[in-house]
């Protein structure tokens, strides 16, 4: 496997696995890579000092994430996974330039676009996502370079759904009327699948499900993600076969004690927040 | 009137009102103080890079507000007027010593606590803010140093209600959904005023006042504060009374489309956001 990462000198199988997003969100996909590689170690980074990056600008999202791929470069990661949608929408490029041969990148979008291209050529897709995914069309664009594959692809901004996932109204009726309000848009009917953009969104899965009826495919980020780091590692020789010593960490950029009890809705009982400083 | 201003030399009656948010709400209480007080400049800060303060550590709220107060400084404002609930829980002793002599500072929690004293005494009065508000407790700290006062002081934090009014829901039957769920507490049960802890909330004042039914008087900070700023500078003689040249300039630490229209919501269309950089 050494030609495979010969230009790769920072790191080995037994490296971490370097995840962050804008908050506690993404312990979802922390949290399914986990469950699908539980050899690896872990090292999560939630941005909770600057969240949510949703609302900002794309320069400001990416002097935020570049300070933090530095951090997990420090930490020598043998791949560096944006578990947000708007930083993945803002600042892939950048990431992937800033990090160039000292780990490997993997943003939540991409994994997604492979996926609808084997999956739902000549089909209705719709996205949900935060307003900076959306508006950064980054979906519409890698689905437009996609070689003949005719994805009829349209996407929504639906910003109330984080707020009130991270108030803990995910199981209350609210989230139905919420829900109700946001399909009933143009730009939602007559679907084949519906991408959860957000990483958020799968805390409501069985809602938005029963809101958008049988026929239409939930897709969410988490199990595609998840099997394709496990691909990219192993293609690369760098799945940590031992499981000695696995380590998982969870840093935040501010810690409150709301912070902390969210981030067990996400992860489950066993994560330990620290404050990174 | 030289005396009343001895201490303070960096600005005169013509010199601008300095108001703070951690956002565009606190335009509400702009507009307020520009109603109340047509003749006055006003230079408007919104902190939009750091919102929302109320999910942040009082550590952090304070760094902030220190520096935007330093902004206003520079521009020689006559009075400082924190229009923020959570930056004045959190953070107005530290602005208070920060600024000395060198200008006024008002919180919007100070002429509240005043006006509950002067028309609340032996009531129920509940409170709902931020999280940050509420666990703050300095409501409840404040009420007990009133001699006399016995009010019976309760608070919950209702923090979906800024994100539903800031995503345009104001006006939709899931403002009356969430509310009916919040006014279900046991906190709010009993109360003869509600105080309204946060600048978002007096757009959504008459949905909040059809859930507490005509027994319950609803207290906004609008009207109590921008009264209390004439009633200050009054008293000190730095009213502006040529209102020749007033100039307003409204200030955002990250501009983006969205924040340019909810600004329109909260202040009307005259209002033109400006980068601060």
């Amino acid at each position: 496997m050494a030609e495979n990462i010969s230009s790769i000198d920072n790191f080995s199988p037994a490296s971490p696995i370097g995840i962050f997003d804008s908050g506690i969100g993404g312990l979802t996909v922390a949290k399914a890579v986990v469950e699908k590689l539980p050899q690896e170690s872990i090292i999560y980074f939630g941005d909770t000092l600057h969240l949510p990056y949703g609302d900002k600008s794309k320069e400001t999202i990416t002097t935020y994430v570049l300070r933090i791929v530095d951090l997990l470069l420090l930490q020598k990661c043998k791949l560096i996974l944006i578990a947000c949608g708007s930083a993945s929408a803002a600042a892939y490029e950048e990431v992937k330039k800033h990090v160039g041969s000292k780990a490997l990148v993997l943003n939540v979008i991409d994994p997604m676009i492979d996926f609808l291209d084997k999956n739902y050529r000549n089909k209705r897709v719709g996205l949900i996502a935060t307003k900076q995914t959306v508006e950064s069309r980054v979906y519409n664009d890698k689905i437009k370079l996609l070689n003949g594959a005719n994805i009829d692809f349209t996407s929504m901004a639906t910003p109330l759904l984080v707020p009130i996932i991270e108030e803990g109204f995910a199981e209350h009726e609210i989230v139905d009327l919420v829900l109700k309000e946001y399909f009933s848009a143009p730009e939602l009917q007559g679907i084949n699948a519906l991408v959860l953009g957000c990483t958020h969104y799968s805390v409501i899965e069985k809602a938005i499900a029963r809101c958008c009826g049988p026929n239409v495919k939930i897709i969410e980020y988490l199990d595609i993600v998840a099997s394709k780091v496990k691909e990219i590692l192993d293609s690369r020789g760098l799945l940590n076969k031992s499981g000695n010593a696995v380590d998982r960490r969870f840093y935040v950029s501010e810690y409150t004690k709301a912070f902390a009890e969210k981030a067990k809705m996400f992860f489950g009982a066993d994560v330990n927040l620290q404050l990174f400083s």
